[in-house]
């Protein structure tokens, strides 16, 4: 039984044609589909790379992620199929799969390079899916094309000033926790547009309404409010750049 | 094993309730549920049916669309089965379904004549999601009652005037983008609200926030704003009446 | 085949890291996701309670609910496996379940005492999801620690006043319908904010944008604008108290 999992800012109704696609082309075949996200803030490929990376370690080898944030849809960049640590992606080239499938081992990444009749507009319906339905039949993902290598994409660059602590928020979530593209928490006290956060383990070691900082489940840093929301007390969203300053 | 698409403006949690009664009624058959839409701006047929409409020929025949945005639930307006093209759809009789049968092929509507035991408004758990897990196990569609003629549906009138189109926006999708009830790009230059909309095949072949007119993937016209939200900056919504300025 | 139904405050992309974790565990078993609402207000244990209440009992006995609305998670409360009219329960042991165990007959609550390799702040994926799929495979609620009496909830007081009731929003539906703590609609002429609500058994009963108050088809009082929002007419929203004002 094959698992899909589904990534893209496509929000409503556009998800459910490429299931239609899929479900067509495997007709006796059993497959399992699972929605990441459809509600990647829109052409936001860094947050949808980081949902992505996120989630796919507690999949299976075998599992076939299509993932689809396109700004460039219909112009000359490639789709690509990527082999890493035994899971497969399906996507444009422009780095949305590169942080899942580095973190998942040493990956290999080949070119789309069959014509599919596409629209212009929705390559994750007409050539994405058809490819995904081709691999869960058990195409090779050599068979679509000869291997190149991928467009990357980091989360931003974070740097140690003399008085703090330059980084980006990658993404915001649905509690409004700011996640930023830090691993470790600074040794140093620190403070937020002049808030200071405390550094604890969860979030209900604080006060409601206190901000806090912590290692989320996604191993990044994070900025919350407890039973509150970050990207509201703080007015920030997704792509910022902020300060976290020493004190 | 059969495909259930489910179509409603129900938002959260209501759509399980229809689906843990479908489960129930089908005990030892296997069936795929795939979610087309739960956020149809309340009670918008019109938008309802061209999600729907979209959608449905990328679905197999034999595939069951169970559709609810029901103003009238708990009126005398009839529930309906239409078999069109193999597929089958099942729905309140308000046009919400039309669009999408007719375009499959020659329909026939029956009327669900059955007296379901029925909450006063919830007919989409209470007899909708029934009468779809009949069809699933194989009852034809006239054994729910006698063939009526559906009450139909369009998307509001297109009319050229003297210095432009006067159209209907049908529906705005997750990226602010204006789908609009044409199928075919005017041949003259043109502008909306005074600011002129570039005529293009897919959106990155303007610049970053310019907006455009396009063939969606869809087959219908959208305005769009290059990684930006056309219903944003012209501050248009579903259901608006828009003109299009020949410049 | 076994069902497992998902009720979360974690919006977007968390919720497929549980299913992740599940499908991974459970390689060989079949297993039916549904998604009851991953768009419960953050940390809203009394929307989620009512929620999965309004939902359970449309679901087939042996079906197993994830719910998870965890404001203490990483802290000492316990997680639990409650087993009621056949149906399993998983989740924090903080009330979100109860309403619903109860209304499917006689309880038993067990602690999960094993210690999972868990983070701090996602036990959803890290405790819930695993316990969910070892309850699937046949494991049984006992077997994850010793019987406890579970932390009750209710959906707040209602009282009759000299003149009127005061009551709590419980939730405000996708249709901005604003459902009380009340299961029978009062018997004298009522008002809430000085505007007078027309009693009926279904919303189109009243004119359009004409403000009603009902028995929803969860059994609960819900006051509703038809074809409008109640909870911007009125500007109330979920866990607001209110008073039905006789007249």
């Amino acid at each position: 039984m094959k698992i899909i999992t589904f990534l893209t800012d496509f929000g409503s109704f556009y998800p459910a044609q490429m299931k239609g696609v899929i479900l067509e082309r495997l007709k006796n075949k059993e497959v399992i589909f699972v929605d990441i996200a459809h509600d990647i803030p829109p052409q936001n490929i860094r947050a949808g790379a980081f949902a992505l990376l996120s989630s796919v370690r507690f999949f299976q080898p075998g599992t076939i992620h299509l993932a689809v944030v396109d700004p460039l849809v219909g112009t000359k960049r490639f789709g690509i199929v990527v082999d890493s640590g035994g899971h497969l992606f399906v996507g444009p080239d422009n780095g949305l799969i590169m942080p899942a499938a580095k973190s998942l081992g040493k990956l290999r990444a080949f070119k789309i390079a069959y014509q599919f009749k596409a629209s212009s507009t929705f390559h994750g319906r007409d050539v994405f899916a058809p490819v995904a339905a081709m691999l869960a039949e058990g195409l090779s993902p050599q068979s679509f094309g000869s291997r190149i290598r991928p467009v990357d994409l980091d989360f931003g660059d974070s740097k140690r000033l003399i008085d703090g602590i330059e980084t980006t928020i990658i993404y915001v979530d649905y509690f409004g926790n700011l996640i930023l593209n830090l691993k470790k928490l600074p040794s140093f006290e620190l403070s937020l547009k002049g808030i200071k956060l405390k550094k604890v383990r969860t979030y209900a070691e604080v006060r409601r309404i206190e901000p806090l900082i912590t290692i989320g489940s996604h191993g990044f840093v994070e900025v919350a409010v407890n039973q509150g929301s970050a990207t509201d007390a703080f007015c920030l969203k997704s792509g910022d750049r902020i300060k976290l300053e020493e004190i």
